[in-house]
This record gives structure tokens, C-alpha cells and sequence, in this order.
């Protein structure tokens, strides 16, 4: 915290996200009933303000270059309960009503595998294998 | 899930970690006890090996370009109850004990503002002010 603008991003109580340099934050969304990781995504000042002004989720996507509003393809849509931001705001935490699954894969969050280190080898375990959707269903051309 | 490549890495058993184009993968800490968001920061590969390893939480820093054991400067450290990854293995979640303060301005979280919109203005207030250590004695060089 050298100078006067981080001071304000850390203390102040003015929005500033700090976008990187492809106009990006980092956005965690947690089930607000349960705590968990649903998924973590990216939101540009577009995505941001129309998560603030419609009360739910828009993310812009790396992969695909879009905005998209979450749910739109997959109807299971993110109502945002609250949204804070951290220290240096280069990242936002929305507690969600998730409806359905969070992940593309239909899994209720991306993430459903364990890591684990044992001897020296790190492994992968299923934590949550159920799928509340088909993903070549619901995403098909 | 276009690829043999993809498929193995959303499916699979095996941690296949998607680095960015910097060596990076996201990581998410959470609260054990509270399910809150304590921090986002970043690991790379030597760091996730080492947390894996050791039960506590190393991340990579990309302002000082180094990797750190969390609370090595302040004692604040963060042992790992659970890493999970995600569908398409750039982010993990860890599920920490936190000692004392995750955030570096002495707060038990770096998410200790709320964002609100309301008539189309944006801001943000305090949800959690208290500092649980004076950053500027924890610090000090």
C-alpha cells in the first residue's frame, strides 16, 4: 500500500476494480446456503454492472470473447444474494442462489474432485460424480 | 470438451493443473469453520506441490515474483483441511483452519466489503472493519 490510490482501493469506499490487463476480475460464486465453491469465472465492467443492476450473474468469457448471462443456454441461473470485494478489488465474491448445476459438465459445482498427495503421487477423487443435467443435451447445436 | 486432452482433465483421476500463460492456477481459500471466502491468490506449480505436501498453504506472488508460505511474515498460516480442483483444473479450492488474519490489512478475510448499486450508483461499505493485527507493526521492514 505505497500510494494514495491504493490506500482508497483498500479502505475507501469507492468502487475501482482493478481489471487486468485483458479488463478482467476474478469472481467466485459460492452456494449461499451451503459455503461452497460453486465456480470461479471472470467478469469485465460490463458483466460487473449488470450482475449489480439485474441481481444476477453475467460473466465475460475468455474462451468464447462474450458476455453471457449465467443460465442463459442451461436455464440455471445465478441470483446473487451479496457481492463484496477484497482488499485490492482485483476480485469479487458473489453468494448465490444457484438454480440446478453451476458447471457445464452438470455437475452442482466445478468443483467435484478432490486432490490428494500420497507418497509423493497426487491423485484426483470424485467428491460429487452426479450430473443434474446432460451436458450434450443441454449444450448441443 | 472438444479434445481427448479436455475430456481426460474434466473427467479424469489424474491432476492435470492448466496453468496460465504466466505458470499460475487460480486458488480460492475458504473458511473450514464459516464456508467464507478468506482470499483469492495464486500458485504455481512448485507452490501447489508444496501445499500438497506439507498441509499448509504456499502461494506465488506476483507483485513480489516469489513464492511464500502464508503467515511466514505474520504467523497467520492457513493448514489445509481439503484441495479441490475444477472442471477444467485452472483454479483449486482449499478448505483452510485460518490462524488469525488471511488478509494482509489485518482483517479475518480480504473480502470485508460489500458492493452495492443503488439508482444506478455503486459502492461499497464496510461488513467487517475490525482488524485482528496493526499490518504496519506485522510489516514493518
Amino acid at each position: 500500500m505505497s500510494n494514495p490510490a491504493d490506500a482508497d482501493r483498500e479502505e475507501g469506499l469507492s468502487f475501482l476494480p482493478k481489471f487486468d490487463a485483458s479488463g478482467l476480475v476474478t469472481c467466485v460464486a459460492t452456494d449461499a446456503a451451503t459455503g461452497d465453491v460453486l465456480m470461479v469465472a471472470h467478469m469485465n465492467d460490463e458483466a460487473l454492472h449488470k450482475t449489480i443492476a439485474t441481481g444476477e450473474a453475467w460473466y465475460f468469457s475468455r474462451a468464447r470473447n462474450t458476455l453471457w448471462r449465467k443460465g442463459e443456454s442451461s436455464g440455471h441461473t445465478q441470483r446473487v444474494v451479496e457481492m463484496r470485494t477484497d482488499c485490492d478489488q482485483d476480485a469479487v465474491w458473489i453468494r448465490v442462489e444457484q438454480v440446478g448445476a453451476a458447471c457445464h459438465t452438470g455437475r452442482r459445482s466445478c468443483f467435484y474432485r478432490k486432490v490428494e498427495g500420497e507418497g509423493g503421487k497426487v491423485s484426483l477423487t470424485f467428491v460429487d460424480a452426479g450430473r443434474l443435467f446432460d451436458p450434450n443435451a443441454v449444450y448441443r447445436k
